[in-house]
């Protein structure tokens, strides 16, 4: 496929509830994805998608993203393992964010770090000083 | 608190193993959340946040959004009754987006069309002619 793979969005109404995937681009030409486990519904990562990784994720059926560090396309999975299958794709009412739920393939990890899910530390305030801390554990 | 509420972030390491909560702003001073309803974990939104809308949601315990289309500060929920009070806050290994556990207020939704969450609409690719389309229904 050469040609552009999405239309143009529409008016607010065709965005939100019409029956075409018209993807709102940002300036730099990205959606933000979201990536949930389809076994348990955790939330795994959030990564960035352009026309052609959606088109490539919708087309393979494999999760392709945008890496923004690196300026290049990234089938998630290509040297980890980690593939992830897409079981289904969503995409939220204004559409600017798809979230897809997804098959982990290889030891069905996500994160660079290791770990399953990328969300593995939680935030809190210190009561002292009101610094926003960091520790690791939980869901 | 009038001095800048987060630190600048370090070294790779300190980003993805420290415990200092460093987010990563974009070029438009933002960061990603994603707002997962703390009964059931079902992705609610995806909006972004900017230093102020982090530093009110940690302080007050309910989620304060930028809204990118009104360029303004967005305590969600203010004039719905749609208030997510924030059981949780996680981030991700590079600090670029992070992650909400809410306990949603008023009629328990989250989308401004009626919906209880944003991704209402599944994207296919029609096997003829390779559009992509929504469909309406699903988790």
């Amino acid at each position: 496929m050469t040609a552009p793979p999405f239309s143009v969005p529409g008016s607010r109404a065709e965005v939100e509830e019409g029956t075409a995937f018209t993807p709102r681009f940002d300036a730099n030409g990205l959606v933000s994805c979201i990536a949930v486990d389809a076994r348990d519904g955790q939330v795994l990562m959030l990564a960035h998608m352009n026309a052609e990784s959606l088109r490539r994720t919708l087309e393979t059926g494999e999760a392709w993203y945008w890496s923004r560090s690196r300026g290049e396309l990234w089938h998630k999975g290509a040297t980890s393992g980690q593939v992830q299958r897409v079981v289904e794709m969503r995409v939220d009412c204004d559409q600017d964010a798809v979230l897809i739920r997804v098959e982990v393939g290889g030891d069905g990890g996500c994160c660079h770090t290791g770990r399953r899910a990328c969300f593995y530390r939680t935030v809190t305030l210190e009561p002292d000083d009101g610094r926003a801390t960091l520790r690791t554990g939980g869901a």
